[in-house]
This record gives structure tokens, sequence and C-alpha cells, in this order.
């Protein structure tokens, strides 16, 4: 197995269907044929305003080592691929262009985030694990961005691990809870390996090793002098806890010139507590001891928290970040938007008996306006790959659904959202530092109004389409009713 | 990075803590303390009556694979660690006895389903992956029990790579719910690693390329005569979809004497179409063609749909499996239960001010009680390492609750629950194939009363302490409250 080794060839990360496709491509002439695919999403999750872009790095990685070894092709074997299939396979090099919104961007609903082009045989086998990637991280950094604006300024750390799904819910989903603006992990291989500060302290498990509680917060004040966080609900809170702890901090940190860094409450009634200890460690001469609060927490919590004036410095929160808990799933979607013949491109839709789930056809790209004397982002428009918005002119932005909610704009600049990533299967884009990637997903979500910025019915960002564009899908859901109309299916 | 050559070095795959512990109990000559850790839940996810323990293998490769490297140790310095502590790290040798119930068992809140035996350093260290594969696999194999159960017999595929969180969400994931009772999976990877079936045919994107929904059909059906599903949604699946896939299996499969799978639908109102698609399937003369649905399903979905009666042969579910999306996080814990000294075995309990988060002390084992004559789980019976239960004696059960809730048992078999894994850091257990886990856990299961079953309300399993277990716990409840009327705090 391939696992024990810690080695997991990604290239087979793939739903079995993009190889029976692969195959039946291949077989039916189409492996050259150029196709476009969009990876978009429809849903915002827990009804918020808008999501954080997040796995552009992993999906570059992933592509960048694609390939097949025998063993791959032996486990193929037997499924009724052509040999010749299979030996496309084994010389399979990733060839594709690849456009991406960059890492830490606020992104909506309708707009393609991720652009594949590129021999159709390819662009559809990357679909798996470019959705994973993508799926995965937006939502985790959307969910830690969400409980980072709750916080109102307070650190708020990833401490959920233990309850990720899976090795690489753990490992990625901290460095997606870092984009959305969290200050640490408690996951130690994302220091190593991402820079990402690792945090932690102590579990009960210590303080329940020793003879007594204040002999443990002795020990470890002690050996962590600069460093001091204590546990302290054990036992008993505010009788046995606190106590002890303002006991440690004088006998073993101030004869050493050393300030507590602070006390840590995991259970109970964080709110009340939170007073109370804070009025303690203030009378003990520990105004600058901050208090930390775990235990199932999410913005929900925090924000009640804060209202009801909790005295809480940071926060760690576990396992409603790393999965997301309150609502699990990104539904990103990867769709097909046209193919390239001797004739030019020729958009491609998919309909659907619900409305919002018809695609927007054609090679496409997105704008983002913003305005220019206060900075804030106006409006995404989608336009054909080929068009242009002139800033220097008025524009008029129209609703794509209810076309006569028309407003226009000018005095704004109109800045592309997407990178190209690949050029002919070649990496041409940088990753960007993450602590750039943080600091550019503070910036740009500033950049939005504030009424999109709330938790529970946001203004819904306009996400339009250029005229050109909205022309082009509705003369082809015309023509697909027109043919239906005709008694004349897709035959 | 080390992951851009998928190479994840999953011993700093940990809490943060448990190094500032690990370094502490190095420093203050605990290094050689004998500990044991259970690992244990308190909820079961949605409400059911029972959780599948998975993950057992991951856990072993994990412990197996034990090390830390120069690089590693070097990312660790500047965190206030002795050199003495990264030295010891260096050698890091793991030497704990490990015993964890089998993989496919049902389990219940309560009960020890790890036990980790060994120098607390070690012991306490492996907290975080342990808890990672036990409680990221139990999620989905539990969820996955509950699809497969809803469906009734009818085949469960497993679908959701593309909305897992993260790479090993996917792959563990389709593991977790292969064991569970899923017949496959989509995720490719899972078939050359793990021997599960991987199953898949096309998406809309492959009808969309074509000409016509009806050329699409019929070049996979030449492709693919003898495996042949159909993708009938992606124009109108009575007046387009169906209707094709018939004329294709009639002009493509029948003259090579084949016969059709299925047809695939993955949108609109599935039972009313899988009724109105059955009766076109049977009238066109292929009452052998399954239909399969897909679509945000789940155990509650599928249950809906069988009672209004839809036609569904077999189910792919995708999202709301491979996250567990109505109840994400399953929350196992990992608490020290006693250590040794000189003078035997010293129990450690954890009070609350929640009854419920009160440890379970000391060295502990687990038994089932299977009714001879049924066949039926009667219950379980948490005792001291060195209890044993007699089964020619008649048992009296008591809840450790109310305990004036008894009741006498005989004519039963009594069965310890967890296995020896790891015998001073000896991997000592042959992890069964995983087809054998699966069937394992189908008997299992069936071994429950039909009330413990329930997706709803269903009857609460007992899990109970020996006497002499349940007189230790509340003497070490009894001392602590004795220590705090005397206002002496853990001092």
């Amino acid at each position: 197995m391939e696992h024990t080794d810690n080695k997991l060839n990604l290239t087979m990360l793939t739903d079995f269907y993009e190889l029976t496709m692969a195959n039946g491509y291949f077989q039916n002439g189409f492996k050259d044929t150029i196709a476009y695919f969009d990876l978009f999403f429809r849903r915002i999750p827990d009804g918020g305003g808008f999501v954080i872009m997040a796995g552009v790095e992993q999906m570059i990685d992933y592509l960048k080592n694609l390939s097949f070894s025998e063993e791959d092709l032996d486990a193929l074997r037997g499924h009724g691929f052509s040999e010749a299939f299979l030996d496309y396979l084994r010389h399979f090099q990733f060839a594709c262009d690849v456009w991406a919104v960059p890492e830490g961007t606020p992104v909506f609903p309708g707009e393609p985030v991720v652009i594949v082009r590129g021999p159709i045989i390819q662009a559809q086998f990357v679909e798996t694990m470019l959705l994973l990637c993508i799926n995965h991280q937006s939502l985790i950094a959307t969910k830690a961005n969400r409980i980072v604006r709750a916080a109102q300024g307070r650190g708020v750390m990833e401490f959920g691990s233990r309850r990720a799904q899976g090795f690489d819910g753990a490992v990625y989903g901290a460095r997606a809870a870092y984009i959305g603006g969290c200050v640490g992990t408690a996951c130690t291989i994302c220091e190593r390996d991402f820079g990402i500060p690792a945090l932690g302290t102590m579990a009960h498990s210590w303080i329940q090793l020793f003879d007594s509680e204040l002999d443990a917060f002795c020990a470890y004040a002690r050996e962590y002098p600069d460093n001091c966080t204590l546990l302290v609900d054990t036992y008993d809170t505010l009788h046995s806890g606190l106590p002890n702890a303002i006991e440690a901090f004088r006998r073993e940190l101030l004869p050493r010139g050393c300030r507590p860094k602070g006390v840590r409450i995991d259970s109970g009634d964080i709110t009340y507590l939170s007073k109370r200890m804070r009025k303690m460690l203030d009378e003990a001469g520990f105004p600058d001891c901050s208090i930390v609060a775990s235990n199932a927490l999410d913005e929900y919590i925090i924000r009640d928290m804060l209202i009801q004036g909790a005295k809480v410095d940071s926060f760690g929160v576990g396992e409603r970040l790393i999965t997301a808990a309150s609502d699990p799933v990104f539904g990103g979607v990867y769709k097909l938007a046209a193919i390239e013949t001797a004739h030019g491109i020729v958009p491609k839709i998919k309909l659907s008996e619900n409305v919002s789930k018809i695609t927007t056809p054609g090679a496409k790209t997105v704008w983002r306006l913003f305005d220019r004397d206060s900075g804030k982002a106006i409006a995404d428009v989608i336009t054909l790959m080929d068009e242009i918005i002139d800033e220097r002119a008025p524009y008029e932005l129209f609703d794509p659904e209810f076309t006569w909610k028309r407003k226009t704009v000018d005095n704004f600049l109109a800045r592309p959202l997407l990178r190209r990533i690949f050029d002919g299967g070649t990496c041409v884009y940088p990753a960007p530092a993450i602590e750039k990637i943080r600091s550019y997903c503070a910036e740009q979500v500033d950049a939005l109004w504030e009424e999109v910025l709330r938790f529970e019915n946001p203004h819904q960002y306009y996400v339009d389409l250029s005229q050109k564009l909205w022309d082009l899908k509705h003369t082809l859901i015309s023509q697909h009713r027109e043919n239906k109309k005709a008694g004349n299916p897709q035959s």
C-alpha cells in the first residue's frame, strides 16, 4: 500500500468517470479537441456574502506532478480501456492553459474562479482534484474569515487537527484558516512546511499527572517562563485553577522577572467565568495576563460572548472551524463552457429545469470594478475572454435575471480577477508567500461594503454579464427551446 | 515544501501542546513514567444508536512510522525546548502497548475504543493523530452505514471525492464508506491501494461535447458495451435523455448481443422521474436496465424516496456522505486514565462541572455480552483490566448513573472487545483485509437489536461498569469532593 510510506500519487485521485470519458475521447478522435472548462460555485456557505478563494497552490502542485506510473496503468487494466489509451497515459504530459483567481480574493457565485483550456482529455481529467483543492480550502478560509471577523480584532487560533476529516483536512485546513485570518495553528507540521506559527501549551493530562494542580502549574512556569499560559479548568476554574495559576505566576515567574502570558479555559460558562477571572487577575496584579477561551466555538458563539461582555482576549477554535461544521460542503462545480473547432470557439451550455443551474457558455474572463474614490468593490462583470472593460467610459451594469435593473457607473477601476497560472502546461505563476496571501485577503475583504460582510442576509454583491455574453447565453437557450418545441430532442 | 512531492511526514502532524508537554515531562523526570490513556467518545453523530469503529489500520501505519527527521528537529528549535529533549526526539522509538477495537465493530459512548499504555511522553504525544485517524474514519463509516441501511439492500456508491475535505478526506473517507457497507467508490486511487471497486461512467460534459445526445450515447455504448450506464438528464430526462438512451441501447448494444447496465439521473424530482423511467424502460424491453440516482442524497432523502415508491436500483452518494454533512464532527477524546508507580497502578480522573464529562479512571478493558440463543448483543461492560467476566455465572448489569436500574443476565457469551495491537512498540496485529472488515461490520450490525438501529430515538444500548470499576470511580469523585469541602483546592 502506498500510504504506509506517505507517498500519495495524486494523479490517481480522480473520479473513475474521468478515465472512462478520457478513454472514450481518445477512441472517438477527440483527443486533441481544445475545450474550455469553468470552475465556479452557486451558493455561499452559511448564507454569507462572499467566499475566500483558497487552494490554488495545491492545485498548482497537483498539476505540476501529474503522471501515471506503470503501477497505475496496471491498476487500470481490466476496465475495458484500450492499450493505445493506456500508452497515451504512460506519456501523459499536462499541456493546458489555466487561469485562476489568486488565493485570498473574495469571490462570488456564478463567476469562473478557475478556467482550464486545453485538450479535452486533459482538461476534463483534472476536474476531481481541481474541485477538491478549491472546494476544501475555500470552504475553510471562508469559515475562518467569518470567525476572525466575529472576534473583532482578538486573535483566533486554529485548534482542530484532531477532529479534521483526514490528515490533509488538518494540514491544508490550517493553511486555509491562516489565509482567512487566523493568527496561528496548533498543527505543528504547518509551521515547518508553511511557516504558520504553531501554538499550544498543555492538556488536562499535564495537570492530572502531577500530585497537585499547583505543582503542575509551577513546573510548567519554570519550563516556559517567557511563554506561560496555564489551563485552569481541570478541577474547578474559579476555586482551584485560577488561584493556583496566580500562585504559580507569583512563585515562578515574578522572581525570574517574567510576566504571565495567559490562562485558558476549555469548559463551563466562558462568558461568566471570563468576567470573574478578569477581575481576579486584575486584583492579583496581572492585568496583562490574557484570557484564552476554547471549547466548540464558532462565529455565532463568539459574537454572542462578546455581546454579553465576555473578557476573552483570544480564541482557540477547533472542530467547528476545521470541518466548517455549520455548513461543511462547498459545492464548486466544473463545467464545459466551449470547444474550439476550425471555425473558431463554439460555446457550450448545460440546460436544467432549475434555472439557476443553467451554465454560462463561452470562453470568458472576470473583471472587478472598484470605485476610485472609496476604493470599494462595486461589482464583478463576466465578459467574453476577448472583451475589455474601458475604465474611461461609463459602464452600464444590469442584472442578468431582472434585466430592467440597471445602473451606470463611472470613475471606476476595472481589474481582471483571473491570473494566468499555466501556459501550455508550464507553470508561469509564482505562488505568493502565505503571509502575502493572508494580508491581501484582509485588504480585499476591507474593500467590500459592510452590507456584504453581514453574517445573515448580506447584500447580494453584483455579478453581472457583459451585454455580449448575456446575448450569447440567451441565444443558446432560445436555440435549445426552439429545438424542443420542434419536437426535436437532442438527437 | 514537503507536500509538493507528496511526502507527508505525519510525525509532525501533532498539536503543538503535545511537544510542549513532552519537553516538560522530559525536563521534570517523567520521561519513563508509565501512563494509560483512553480514547473514547461521548456522543453518537446524527442521534444514532451506535458508531462503526474505523481508522485502526491508518493508526497502525502512523505508529509504525513515527520518527523525527533532522529537518523536524530544526523546525522545533527556537521554541524553548532543551537540546536534551530534541536529542530524545532524534532517537524516538515507539515503545507503547496499544489495544484497539477492530474496525467494523459497532461501538458506544463512554467505552475506551483505543487504549495506549507506555512512557507518558510517548503515550501523550500520539494523541492528535490517534484521534484524527479514529474520529475521521469512524464518522464516515457510521454515516455510510446509515445510508446503506436506508437503501434497504440497494447498492450505495461513494461519489464524493470532489467535495471531500482534503485529499485524505477523499481517500480514507472512501475506505471508511466501504467498511460501512458501500459497494464501491468513484475514487480511482482506492481501487489501486485498497482494492475497493472503482465505479463511474460519464459527466454531462461528455454529452455536451458531441453534436447530439444520441451521438454521445452511441459512442459510449460502442466503447463500453458490457458496462453501459448512460447519464440521461443533460437536456430533458423524459423527453430527450431516456428516449435517446433507449435508441442507443437498440442501435449499439442489442446487435452486439449486449444488455444495458443502467441509466443515471443527477437532477430533478428523482422519485417521480424514476417511476416514469421505469415504465418507459420496461415498455421498451429493458426491464433489466437499472436506474441509478445521484444528487445530494443521504439516508433521510433515500428513506423518503423509497417510502414514496421511487424505482431506483442504486444510489451514488456524494458530498453528504464524504463530509458526513448533517453532523460532520466526531468528538473522540483522549484522556489520562492511570499511571504506574512503585506502589502499582494509580487511577486518574478528570472532573467536570458537567457530570457526563467526568472520566472513568483506571486501566480498563471492555466486554460485549451476547445472548446465546438469539446471538444479539445485550450490553457492553467496562471492567478493570485484570477482571474477567465469567460466562458460567449469572451477571448483574446496572446502570452506572441510575444504579437501581438492574438486570441479571445468564446464558450469555462474553467477548473482549479490545485487541492487542502493539506490544512494547512492536505491532502484533495483522490488519484484516478490507473485505473481511466490511463483512464483519455487516455481521456485527446484524447482532444489534433493531431498536438500536433506528435513525431517530434509538434505544440506548447498555454500557455499564463492573462493580469494582464503579466503586473506584465513585471513591475518586468522593475524595475530590472531600478535598474541596475542606477548602483544599488542588494545591
